[in-house]
């Protein structure tokens, strides 16, 4: 048995913490007081571009691919804490272009993707110069359902017709976001998991449309922000589809595993940056003649906090290394644990650290709690509830009797 | 035992329901988006103007005050229900002049205040043209601990200058915001519950500054606002004292009980219209072939809701029951118990139904939800932190063995 | 609105709680000191039978009835706190002739049995000359659905079969037990609520067999106990039938307000026995310098246990208002909801209690806290578990929106 | 990183869990009923001394040691596992003579003691021909704190005198325990933590009174048993105090990481063993149309266990490793964790799997369930209570910021 990171991992891991420390944490202020300056921030500001390409530089890049032609074939278990680190500051992920749902996206165009797919997106994506979105969820219906999913990806002919309308679109804000993957039901007499169809969709499409933006407690998150996209006769070649129709399930499946882990171990270093903020506030303030940090139930806080975390961490990183060695049908159970603890963690710590700052936790311009609170809250939504995570852990927990 | 209200109070009851029903539900979400196409907010739009007008020719006035001469004479207990009603409503206490923090500073002025005092605030309170602030809680110390409390109102002379800086000044954005109510510290040297005064401070002494706004959750939940002020030199004839100095406690004491009977039924209220919006949104929507309100443990989230509704109602309804009956010496458990269950019960109430909603339910524009997030999760500050309420109730538990 | 019983009701509040200070306290260490040296428990001591014809003598008799004829004309909110009180001890029911399930034993024969029924077995229940037992849960299935009951009660002719096998018979093996209502299927063809009867069986029928009485963490409950009870073809008259063949489900519905009420009030009785247990063993205690009670977060426990319980009460005492001002039809989601809530309630107290009395908690010699944990657990799943009752919570609240 | 133990570790967990499989669990239920036939249960059947001598014959033996000398040479990480497999059953730990405390007794004697000392006790105790016991705990003191223990152990000339009572010790009950180690007050004037001493006491010293065997929710949890032992004036050697005087809690610090570790993972079996139970009842039963394993929150109760083992495991693991590479010093905070997370994560898993087999499920003679509640319901207590770790916790978190 062994906790630690591989020595290549450690390697890349120090070098990420100390670009973190040394490039990011210095200018993090600045940025996002410059940005809350802006009257339109749907902008990447000149920093973040230089950032990247120092980054870029210094071989910190696509980090999250476990093979070497892509990223730095770092092992996942290797690449979640570096996750965990990148996940202690809001800009730090795109630095790295190691952002949601761009990762997500790069890897089922190498997994998925024909020749042509590939060479169309793939060297601008792997190197940061666009961004992309995805388009599953739908205003319209539950869709903790998947298959509730009723946009349509219909072929006729050579072509397939998009229409339909999504939401939650995450990036498709972003000034430098020019592709979609949008996902829809190509035919409704197919089994159940065979309906649905992935398409490559140039953002600029005839009848694409963000309709909105979507504000979450107050924010739209920019530049990145969650959209709500109509799809009116979106007319692509049928080569767009990836891997042909129907493959749609299949492609979500292979595209969540890692993706769950960088999640949850972003949320992890969230969860680290809230317990330090918690602590930090807690220590310095004194109340009925102690600091809040020894008065009453608050030590028990702290100590829920750190067991959570701890244990929350090692189930990610176990779940890592179970996609390192039997691939994702040896994790589909911790993949969904984690994603079903962690959030719903994070969102508890923050909940309490707000509790202890008192007044300036509930003040967006105080303290990033609130900002920190809604990232928690809508983790346990986003790529499906805690519910739905919890009911594919039970029900691979039945299976073992059956 | 008996758990109607009075006669008079059902049909006061009855007339507000009407007056809510009728007249503020039909324009509420015309004033919302009204407001929210504003560049500057921080207005009343003459549609309140005109309701309130009108609830005040309806006798639908001040009622919170236990007396005929400045209200309707209405039992606490009474009041409390209706209270609830308008608690559904993020505009109707304004509307029937029955707003935090007025209320209490009515309260303040006709227990404590002058007969000079009285002259100058009352009549214009009384009649809803002004609107007032109450500036206790301060940024620079655990305000959780009311002896922290270090700006100062010192005698010099015939006059009571102030100085330091508070916050959490609810009320004080409002354009007809007037007058202020104070808290300082008069005497370092005096027992520790006759150290502070209360004084009574036009907003534009000069030297009183509001430094800003401070923005919760993504909103500064305009025209009312929470502010943070600063008091240098702020000078006023001793007479603005209330009650003489010292007395600041014992009035702050004198304040709470019924006011936090109004919090808590006012949360009741907005706990029933999250768990009407759960309820319908759970049943308008499928998901593994049924609809959500049926599916998994959603029913023991519907159920825990309707429970901890009830239970913390009648617990809201006994302490308004004993604040009539026997006074704040009677009732002072029951007043930190609701403090303490209520809005811990409405935040988890709003989490679940956040949930329930899946995305729709963290957007901002779509649902009340996140805010009514805020407003829960600030409630679990203002007045004092769950913790301080938990704290007296254990107390005063520990005390009937002493 | 008014939370005090009414003048009656609280004259036999202040008598009960004489009776329970002045005869119950004094003699009760003793009681169960003997009764733990017998070799056989399943006995009355003589201590009981002098009590409760001393209580019969005052008057204090059969409280729980809400008629003049049987009992004291109480209303059930007035002999909900009664049966608070007696819920502190172990031995009070049954010297008040309060005992469940004695209680709604009579009930159901006064409200659904013959002339001849009542005349066999009322005047001797009403006396407590005998006790009496009732069968419903089965081993063999999930009773918590209780249209899987499948032990029958057919009609043959003029006789009724019996057969089947019952468990947590509650009471059966009191040796003055003489009488047990079975409930079983008697027309599997019939409407599923019309399915079951209801059978008066004379404890020494034929055929009825005690096969062996439950152990429950370890106590045997003596001298009531929990029975497996077997029925082999017994034989009874067709009038044994209470109200006539398939009414079981009928008759059981209306057996169960009241019976709740009292179930839940005791409970309520035994928190506040466990509170003052845990806060005199807090307070007695130090640990750290400081007095348990004042330690980390105990306070903390103490006032949830305080809230809680007033929230408990509250509803309860509604619950019983509406059954006396609206009938089982107008409570029955608070029927449900207090079942749901209090013996978890309990329960969480009872193991906060433990855990502040360390080592000292889980000795059943030392502290009667395993037996009143043993209580509270066996409530949860008694007259069906926490899960049904909520769920017919969340079915009533689902239908104001049908 | 990697998850799996080492080749040694994983051969002996395979024969271990092979024994258990082929020698333990055929004869267990067995062994319980011939048992619970016994007047006098404070003995070893013959099956136990039969399987003790099979298993030291396969070298499953003595597993615990981490050296060759005295066990197999595991680590930590390793023994782990098998400590797992052996909590499963209740029996088990004794078979291959890895039950606590003597597993704790014998280390102390390894790392502490004198060659005298060693040659008197450690050959008896490492072959398994006698038991012992360790005396900590006392009545009359809250032993949360440690330091208030108050029985005393005083050298007098050549002799060290012992009075006091203790209580909660393990094992004492058992026809083989001949040995005690006591742990009592030598010197009040020393620093904090250097009053106390171990003595080594035979169970047959005059003085040494076995006052009573504690009963806990019903059982003396015979053969072991937890006494309270009296020690009146018990004299002894000087030569039987453990590495000489005030080293007592040195000593007791020493003990505690692998065996935290021990009782951690033993609780984790039984919370397996426990989670097949709920689920094997839950698929069996039916309820409103549905296993009751599919019904209502049933599924988030599967799965919420499940979660809450896996994290609770993998953090006792590296709890063990970090035992195993860095020693106790750099697992204080993992071993405190572990104690504070996983008795109370056995007490749910319990009470949920309790609540899943209704009526069944707290009969004592069904289902092992109230057997495995005790067991880990002592566990939030014994060596600490779950506050007491939670605080250790929040102490070296906030040390990182001192």
């Amino acid at each position: 048995m062994d906790f630690t990171p591989s020595e290549k991992g450690q390697d890349y891991l120090n070098r990420v913490k100390a670009f973190i420390r040394d490039e990011i944490q210095p200018i993090e202020a600045d940025y996002h007081a410059e940005m809350a300056r802006l009257d339109n921030r749907w902008v990447e500001l000149p920093v973040i571009a230089e950032l990247k390409a120092k980054a870029r530089e210094q071989g910190l890049w696509n980090l999250f691919f476990p093979d070497e032609e892509h990223g730095c074939g770092l092992l996942n278990s290797d690449y979640a804490l570096i996750a965990e680190e990148t996940g202690k500051s809001f800009i730090a992920p795109e630095i790295f272009n190691c952002n949601a749902p761009d990762t997500g996206n790069m890897e089922v165009l190498i997994h998925y993707g024909s020749e042509e797919q590939k060479a169309q997106w793939l060297p601008r994506l792997l190197s940061g110069e666009i961004r992309s979105a995805f388009c599953m969820t739908e205003p319209a219906v539950a869709s903790s359902d998947a298959t509730n999913m009723s946009a349509t990806a219909v072929v006729e002919g050579d072509e397939v017709v998009l229409n339909g309308r999504k939401w939650w679109s995450t990036g498709i804000g972003h000034p430098k976001c020019e592709m979609i993957i949008f996902m829809g039901l190509s035919d409704p007499e197919a089994p159940k998991h065979r309906q649905h169809s992935m398409v490559l969709v140039p953002k600029n499409t005839p009848g694409v449309k963000v309709e909105r933006m979507l504000p979450v407690f107050g924010s739209y998150d920019e530049p990145y922000g969650h959209g709500e996209v109509s799809f009116d006769n979106v007319r692509l070649p049928k080569s767009a589809i990836i891997a042909g129709p129907g493959r749609g399930f299949e492609i979500a499946q292979g595209r969540l595993g890692p993706g769950r882990v960088h999640h949850c171990m972003r949320a992890i270093g969230a969860a680290e940056r809230t317990l330090e903020l918690l602590i930090k506030r807690a220590m310095s303030r004194e109340a009925f003649g102690k600091p809040l940090a020894r008065l009453g139930g608050n030590p028990d806080i702290i100590a829920n906090a750190r067991m959570s975390i701890e244990q929350a961490r090692l189930l990610t990183l176990k779940c890592a290394w179970l996609l390192d060695t039997k691939g994702i049908m040896g994790a589909l159970s911790e993949v969904a644990m984690i994603k079903a603890v962690i959030p719903q963690m994070l969102q508890t710590i923050v909940d309490n650290a707000i509790q202890i700052h008192g007044g300036a936790g509930v003040s967006d311009d105080d303290f990033p709690l609130t900002q920190l609170f809604a990232y928690a809250r809508v983790l346990r939504l986003a790529d499906g509830p805690d519910e739905v995570h919890r009911g594919t852990v039970a029900k691979l927990e039945l299976k073992k009797y059956a």
